[in-house]
């Protein structure tokens, strides 16, 4: 039987103190069986994501100690920054790697979700492909108000009932869980300090306002520049080659230009690939002409084979 | 500790006997990590070429195997062949892939030919990145004369002194090993048949005519478009990228465009990356964001500890 791989990418409210940002890194390294892949933190977002890989259930082990230490480090009622956020651990999504499907991440983050709720008395909330309620398949909508808006709402709104966990935030707000393709974060700085022109970029070419399918964007102030900030929901579908060229043509109408972007986290060899070959105009470019990839594959079936 | 990652392109001369070849073929294949990637002969040339990558050791080891097979089937005295050669294994680059220098596969040049000129009594040059002495840093000085001419030379000639081995040469002849920067042959394919605008963007990116330093490039007709095909000799120092650019804007000035491109044989995944990266203008991209590459470190590190 082949070893299933899942992914869990958790984001934190804490960008700034690196004592608690190493806190919560330590509470995941400790899980034998589990892979700490990468993690990073941005202080005008206050906010820091942590990347790991395993087994299933070390997986949901590690996200669980992670949360908890930052349910108990991470005050709401005291953090601020540019980023919109329910909790102290806000999101928490699986992604499917090796012998794993998407339906299989969805019991991980219910198993997790029951868990936060019943274990560390937070509200959870299940979204995209774990919702239980269509408007919840949406970040966004999971998210509206942000910790503010949500401690009344969650009372009073029976919309906002959590699916585990009490019906009250307490100062670690609530948590995010749920299943997802891999996504790629991804921002772009323009040549500019006008937020406006991010603002009207990201809306030109996020979904939710009619631009590309598995594109989500939001316009903002960062190191004064203006920021693109870009999620690919599904890069297989919606590469990120022709959501560049809008930008770029975008930035250039409004006499300026993308400054340089910059990438949030890890990024599947695949869709760094795809934007090689349409930037070269490569014809029948096989990723079996990639020496890694070649490599990598004879190396796996040896090992099946010994 | 990252993965490294090296390849090796042995010349043999045989290209006739399918029994030798596969022979020498399977010394290679017998190694555990170490992937063959290509094997091909030439029957006029007498000649065979064999492409194989893995992780330093085992390329070593797997080269010295090859070696060994080849000086048992092969002999010098009674080979001939069109192309000039010194020996039965005749010439033997290491090429650094990921996370290797050229310093480093100067090193594994160095091993190898002890290897060979102490246990199989064969006397060895180093070549190219490797040589001891500047006129032996092109190939065609340490080939000079062939086999033939060897036999006395080597025994008579100080300057013709092996760098590993005996002063002398058997059946097996003397073996050429070397270090090099990874070749990458990609060709532009423009949107017209004018083959004088092919030449003259050939002889603008070229070294030979005041171009890139790492760039070799030709004009000429295919499949009835005017073509640039290209020889990056160091995409590390000479990336992609720029000479593209400089043939889009040619191209332009002269009213037409660049159809397609293609690639020949395979290239290492940096060479794309790093082409994807500044098409994008990413800031601080590190190959440890690329998800499959951090997965395989990782447990590959972790492979090492348990």
């Amino acid at each position: 039987m082949k070893s299933k791989l899942v992914e869990c990418i958790p984001n934190f409210s804490e960008g700034r103190r690196p004592e608690v940002i190493n806190a919560i890194v330590d509470a995941v390294r400790s899980h034998v069986g589990v892979l700490l892949l990468d993690y990073s933190s941005d202080a005008d977002h206050n906010r820091s994501v942590v990347t790991f890989a395993g087994e299933p259930s070390a997986v949901v082990e590690a996200a669980f100690s992670a949360i908890k230490a930052a349910s108990e480090l991470i005050d709401l009622d005291t953090h601020n920054g540019t980023h919109p956020r329910l909790g102290a651990a806000d999101v928490v999504p699986f992604v499917p790697l090796d012998n794993m499907t998407l339906d299989e991440c969805v019991q991980l983050a219910q198993q997790l979700g029951e868990r936060v709720g019943s274990e560390l008395d937070i509200p959870v909330y299940l979204y995209e492909a774990a919702s239980t309620r269509p408007e919840y398949t949406r970040l966004e909508s999971v998210r509206r108000g942000g910790y503010e808006a949500l401690k009344d709402a969650i009372t009073t709104d029976p919309e906002r009932v959590p699916d585990y966990g009490p019906k009250r935030v307490g100062r670690a707000g609530a948590t995010i869980i749920g299943a997802r393709h891999p996504l790629v974060a991804f921002n772009v700085y323009l040549g500019t300090d006008d937020v406006a022109l991010a603002r009207r970029i990201a809306r030109l070419i996020r979904a939710s306002s009619g631009g590309f399918l598995h594109v989500k964007a939001l316009g903002m102030l960062v190191d004064g520049r203006a920021q693109v900030s870009m999620n690919f929901t599904n890069p297989a579908e919606t590469p990120l080659f022709p959501v560049i060229e809008v930008i770029r043509r975008e930035a250039e109408r409004a006499n300026t230009s993308v400054h340089h972007s910059e990438l949030i986290g890890l990024i599947p060899q695949s869709v760094l690939l795809d934007v090689a070959a349409r930037y070269l105009q490569l014809e029948n470019f096989r990723v079996e002409q990639v020496l890694e990839y070649r490599l990598s594959d004879v190396l796996k079936q040896k090992s099946i084979l010994e």
